[in-house]
C-alpha cells in the first residue's frame, strides 16, 4: 500500500510534512509518497536517518497556496502537489493522500480529479473534536454550507461508519445538532432530517443542542457545514479563551505562581487529552478514495498521526461499506 | 412607569421572581406589577419589607408551562399570566412585560397579542453573552430558524442600537457570523446579508469565524436563530465542561486542593465576570413594546437585573429609533 502526502501543503511544509511521514515510517505498513518540489524534500529527507525502500519522490513543479482560489487552482495548477496526489489516486496508483494545504482546494479537487462515490450527492468533512471525555466526531465540518434533509442523513450515515471502523466506537451514538430537544425543532431542513434519521438503522439519539454537545451526549454530530464548522472552531475559541483567563489567574502573585506550579501536571494531561493533533487529519467522506485533510499548522506529530489514521482508514474498507450503503437504498430517494 | 412581572414564569417562579421584583424596588423608579395567582404572590411579598404602594398585583388564574406547545398556549390560556402581561403592553397600560417562562409561547404571544414594529419582517432575541473580557450580544439568539438576508439585517440594526443605547456600547462593532473571514463564504443568504451590512451605516466589521467570536472581536454578533441558539448554547456547554475539568484537577491531592485555596479569589473574579445573571433578560427586538425574555432558570437576582434593564431599555428609546429606522428606508427593500 501506498500512502502519498502533499509535502507542500500547511503552514510548516515542507519541514514537518516531511519529519511527520519519517516518523509515521515506523508506525504504518505502508510505503509513503512525498508529493512536491523534489530538491527540498531531498533536503528535508537529509536530516534523518530514513529507509529510502519505503520513501518515494514524487516531483512537481507547482504548489497551491491558501491565497489561491479554490476551484481556479485545480484548473490551472495542474503540476501542483495537491492535483498530482489526487490524480494519482483516482488512477490507483497510490491508496490514499493527506494534505494539509488549502482546504477549499482539496475540497474542490477530490470532486473534480478523484470523484465522489455515486450515489453520494455532497462529500463531507468528519472532523475530530475534543468533549467531555473523549473525541467525537463532527461532520460535516465545512464542505457544504447549504444543505438539503438527504446530505444530513448522508453525513450521518458515513460519519458513523466512519467512528465505527476507524475510530473503533461501538454501535456509535448519532445526534443531530439542534436548538432544542424536541422533535419538530430547527430549521425545515433539520427537521425533515429528523425524520430520515429516525427511520434509518443508526444509533440516533434525536436532537442535540449547542449545551449538551461537549458533554459527548453524542459521537456523531450531525450538522450542516455552516454549522458544524461554527462548532468546531467556536469549541476552539472559548476554550482558548478560557486557557488564556486561568493563565492569568494563576499569574496574580507568588502565591497563584505556587499554585500553578502544583496544579501544572494536572493541567498538562488535561491539556494532552484536549489534542486533536493525537488523531491525525479529517477524512472527506463520500469520495472515491481515502483523502485526507490534515489542519493547516500541523506540526510532524500531527501530520505522523494523520498517517496512521489514513492506514486505518484505507483498511477499514468505510470506503466500500458506504458504497454498498448507496446500493443498498438506491432508488428509496431519488 | 409600570414594569410588569410574568410572576408565575420560570423554574423558580413564584418565589424568586417576587423575591427579585422586590429588590428591584430599590433601583427603578417604576412601579412594579405582579401578574399571576393572587393569593400565592402575596404570601411570597409577605416575606418581605416592600413600599406596597409601588407594588400592583394583576390576577390571573392560568399558567403556561414549558411544556405547552406555545401558539396554542397562547390562544386557549387567556387568562394566563403571559397572555395578560402581553395584552395590558398592547393597551399601553404597562410599559414593559418580562417573563421567564416558556420562550416560544412568549415569542408567539408577542406577536399575537403585542404585535411586531410595522416594517420589521421578523422580530429577533438578543441576548447577552460572555466573551474574553466583556459581555457581547447575540442576535437572533434562537427566534427564527430559517431566515432570509433582510431579516439578517434587520438583526443587526436593532441589535446594533440595542448595544448602543442600552448597553452602552460606543459604535458597537457588527460581525456577522460565517465560516471564513473572506466576503464570498457562507450560505447564500448570508453572502447576501453581507452585502446588505456592507451598505448600511452600521459599524460592520465583516465575517467573524466561531474562534473568533469568543474573543470579542465583534460587540454585536448577528446570525440566523439556529446558528445563533446553537454559538450561545455551545459557549455555555465549553465552559461547564471546562470549569468541571479543572475542578478535578484541584481535586487530585492535597497539593493540588491547597493550590486550589490558593487561587480561588482569581477564579472566583473569573466567574463573576462570566456572570451572565448581572445583565438581565434577554429583549424580543421588534416587538412593538419592550417585551424581556428573562432566562428559565432566573433567580431573584437575575430577575432584578433584567427589571433594571428594561426601564433602562424603555428609557433608552430604542423601540423608537427601530420604527424611525424602518420609515428612513421604506420602500428600500420591498
Amino acid at each position: 500500500m501506498i500512502i502519498a502526502i502533499d509535502a507542500m501543503g500547511g503552514d510548516h511544509a515542507p519541514q514537518e510534512t516531511v519529519k511527520g511521514a519519517v516518523e509515521a515510517l515506523k508506525y504504518v505498513k505502508s510505503d509513503l509518497m512525498l508529493i512536491g518540489d523534489e530538491y527540498k524534500i531531498r533536503k528535508e529527507l537529509d536530516n534523518y536517518k530514513v529507509d529510502l525502500s519505503r520513501v518515494i519522490i514524487e516531483a512537481t513543479t507547482e504548489v497551491i497556496t491558501n491565497d489561491d482560489k479554490p476551484v481556479v487552482a485545480i484548473k490551472r495548477k495542474k503540476d501542483s502537489s495537491m492535483v498530482r496526489g489526487l490524480d494519482l489516486l483516482k488512477k490507483n496508483e497510490i491508496d490514499g493522500f493527506i494534505s494539509a494545504g488549502n482546504t477549499g482546494a482539496l475540497l474542490a479537487g477530490a470532486l473534480l480529479r478523484t470523484g465522489r462515490i455515486r450515489g453520494i450527492d455532497r462529500p463531507a468533512i468528519a472532523s475530530v473534536f475534543p468533549m467531555d471525555n473523549k473525541m467525537g466526531i463532527l461532520t460535516d465540518a465545512g464542505a457544504n454550507a447549504d444543505v438539503k434533509s438527504r446530505n444530513l442523513l448522508e453525513f450521518a450515515v458515513m460519519g458513523s461508519y466512519y467512528g465505527e471502523f476507524v475510530l473503533g466506537i461501538e454501535s456509535p451514538k448519532v445526534g443531530l445538532a439542534n436548538i432544542g430537544a424536541e422533535k419538530g425543532k430547527g430549521t425545515v431542513v433539520v427537521q425533515e432530517a429528523y425524520d430520515l434519521l429516525e427511520k434509518s438503522d443508526l444509533n440516533f439519539i434525536g436532537n442535540v443542542e449547542g449545551r449538551d454537545i461537549p458533554f459527548g451526549v453524542a459521537d456523531i454530530v450531525v450538522a450542516d457545514g455552516f454549522t458544524g464548522n461554527i462548532i468546531l472552531k467556536l469549541t476552539e475559541g472559548v476554550a482558548k479563551t478560557f486557557s488564556n483567563n486561568i493563565k492569568s489567574v494563576f499569574k496574580k502573585n507568588v502565591f497563584s505562581l505556587l499554585a500553578g506550579v502544583m496544579v501544572k501536571k494536572g493541567f498538562d494531561d488535561f491539556k494532552k487529552k484536549m489534542d486533536y493533533t493525537e488523531y491525525g487529519g479529517a477524512p472527506l467522506l463520500g469520495v472515491k478514495g481515502a483523502v485526507i485533510k490534515a489542519h493547516g499548522s500541523s506540526n510532524a506529530k500531527a501530520m505522523m498521526n494523520a498517517v496512521r489514521y489514513t492506514e486505518k482508514y484505507i483498511q477499514s474498507g468505510v470506503i466500500e461499506k458506504i458504497q454498498n450503503y448507496v446500493q443498498d437504498r438506491s432508488g428509496e430517494i431519488e
